[in-house]
């Protein structure tokens, strides 16, 4: 049986977890693949700093040359994280004809173009499962299994920091910051928490898979991006009254000829599938012309999910060493990106929540004012809030952002307006 | 362009799905598969039978040789059903070097070792992912996407007719009988439905499933079955009020170095995930030792999403025309069927429904016989029944069928019983 040696750049959280599969299950990957994946060696930056036992020492190197430079060596792995160094030791394994694994969504989010056309250049395979969702199989879904249809949207959950503080505060009602507090002490929160609770994120992932449902790359700047720090438990409170949960939802989708793809708070009905999908979860749902409705449902992170992931690549680059690589996997993160719609193509429905001073002819005039806007409102809540004040919620039928944009606006500039306190976008999940 | 001639064997719900993509969709999967892929002919028993629109009538053809014989014709595509003829067409195109893709649950099922094998040794692929759940991608997942893991166990809703029938007992506290019929008036359930309620369908689905899962074929008498046929509103009511919802589940798992295939009537917590798969949709629930738990839910049938299955198989054979085939896809399929453990190695929670004279001692005489039995009871219900007798309810700890099944034989072998109404699985989830 043929060896093939593996160099892993990053023994973290997931490098270690990589490192444990690929040492305690070499004879089932044998089995497999067809060949003996040899872990060969591991690049870290402080070779004396203590590891996961089962982990042999002998194989840490702090010189990235010992691995890239190592022509034995025919697939790197890389879990290190961030975009430098980690673009241009990608870019000089590739150059060499190394096959790639990487769990980075950031790098590929970022440079998935220049990675994926050196890679077809130099006709070597660049794998990427593991930088969405972690555990959840979707890159090789949308790719192979589902390669005959038209993906119509992709409705994710896919941050499983934001999606375990929006469960705990409706099912609690509790408010952001206190349920934020309890997931960093959890550690299901970072110390500085702003890439997650702000969506940059589920970004970097959306823009992954936007580029394989629109068949063309993405760039970042595209991606309609609102967090969830402003959601206040009384949003969360409205929306079950009016039957709807509140989720950080990534959606890419294509409706009459135009494209959009946003991370944002959205108000989705409650007995919908999306809708129980609680705590650190992930789950996407896909609309294939021809499929229909499929859902994804599992851990999106973790040390060994993720690792499950990295390794599955890299056993069926074994498999496949042989044989051209794929380019199906290439084509869609190369070309022109895709042409967004012009602002007013998009529309959607939305929930306002305004603070307004509690007087008479206040409700005619926001009424009126919508009225000239030609947005109509579907449901209208009015309540007294702390003395002289009252709230008022509405969800609007479908509008575009930018005409909801602008009669914001001029909500904003009555005098009865205290505050706007909120401003989610509803999807219903009707055609 | 290099064209790839593809042979159609039957024009059915699926064939028509199939031929439907193939013509309507001949720019998209160029693009995706760098070849024109051309339906060139289609096996049917009558050609003047009216056909959805659309299809080429001179593509018709009932001399399956037409087909077989034609070297021109790279890849033949069956959806015509049952054993005889298609075992025999597809061993033919296999001799002659073709490539095949089949929806065919019952022939992958029972002649699947033998296909695998005639593949392997004419170097050609067999793809089969349309025979399980229609447009779930679950066999390339399996295959491909957690080939890092071992699988740990696999629990699914797999049969639409079955499913729709227990949600609709569930919601509307119908009996089976009234529901069956207006299943059948719908179209959801067959004229002679035995095939769905009685489980066979799901157990020919949960072989290749299973040989997935164990690595190893299965054969189709090595799993155990039951239907749902013998369900009745009052055990879905009793269900509920002990917090489960009943669904007819496959499952293959491995527990303690022991393998165990079974569908049957299954409780579930009403909070598992599982739970909320309500009519005719399906849904698959795989746990890796790497990857987690990961549940795909989806349409499981119907003409447009097998048909996505079989044509997304057909793009992928393409793509690897010049490859050597993808033995991994085979070597399950092949050598000596899965050795599962001895009957008693298999232990579950039962749920038990009895109807007895209601005299006093009788509660204490089947206790005594269950204790006896080493049969710890988790829950215990007595209700008043028609004059004169009660209704025992009973929810047991984990327990050995076998264990189990002398239990019953002495219960119903006392003076004081009445019938025994059911035995039901009761699956918790817990590790």
């Amino acid at each position: 049986m043929q060896t093939v040696k593996i160099g892993l750049l990053g023994c973290g959280t997931v490098g270690s977890g990589v490192a444990r599969l690929l040492t305690e299950k070499v004879n089932e990957y044998a089995r497999r693949s067809g060949y003996r994946l040899e872990l060969s060696k591991i690049l870290v930056r402080d070779r004396d700093r203590s590891r996961p036992a089962g982990i042999d020492p002998d194989l840490f190197t702090t010189d990235p040359a010992e691995i890239l430079e190592d022509e034995e060596i025919q697939i790197i792995v890389e879990v290190m994280g961030g975009i430098d160094p980690a673009r241009e030791y990608l870019l000089q394994a590739i150059g060499s004809g190394k096959h790639v694994v990487t769990a980075n969504k950031a790098l590929i989010a970022r440079h998935g173009q220049e990675l994926f056309e050196a890679a077809s250049e130099n006709e070597v395979s660049l794998y990427i499962e593991a930088s969405v969702a972690g555990g959840l199989p979707i890159i090789q879904t949308l790719k192979r299994s589902l390669v005959a249809n038209q993906l119509l949207s992709l409705h994710g959950i896919i941050n499983g920091t934001t999606n375990y503080i929006l469960s705990a505060m409706t099912d609690e009602g509790r408010e952001f910051q206190e349920v934020l507090a309890e997931a960093q002490a959890k550690g299901y929160a970072e110390a500085d928490p702003t890439d997650d609770i702000e969506g940059y994120d589920a970004v970097y992932k959306l823009a992954i898979l936007s580029s394989l449902v629109f068949e063309q790359p993405i760039q970042l700047k595209q991606i309609h991006r609102v967090g969830i720090s402003r959601i206040a438990s009384q949003d969360i409170a409205y929306a079950k009254q009016f039957g709807y949960v509140i989720k950080l939802l990534a959606i890419a989708k294509q409706e009459n000829g135009h494209f959009q793809a946003r991370v944002s708070p959205t108000m989705i009905p409650v007995d919908h599938p999306l809708a129980s999908v609680n705590g650190v979860y992930n789950a996407i749902l896909i609309k294939g012309d021809a499929a229909g409705d499929i859902m994804f449902y599992g851990q999106g992170a973790g040390s060994m999910p993720t690792a499950s992931a990295v390794v599955s690549d890299i056993i069926n680059i074994a498999t496949e060493l042989e044989n051209p690589p794929n380019t199906l996997m290439a084509s869609n993160h190369l070309g022109d990106p895709v042409n967004l719609g012009p602002p007013d193509s998009v529309v959607n429905r939305y929930y306002v929540r305004v603070l307004t001073e509690d007087k008479s002819g206040v409700l005619g005039q926001i009424g009126t004012l919508l009225g000239r806007e030609d947005i109509s409102v579907h449901t209208l809540l009015q309540r007294k809030a702390d003395p002289g004040n009252a709230e008022l919620v509405f969800i609007t039928h479908p509008v575009s952002d930018q005409k909801l944009r602008q009669a914001i606006a001029q909500i904003r500039q009555l005098e009865t307006t205290q505050e706007i306190y909120s401003i989610i976008r509803v999807e219903d999940f009707v055609e």
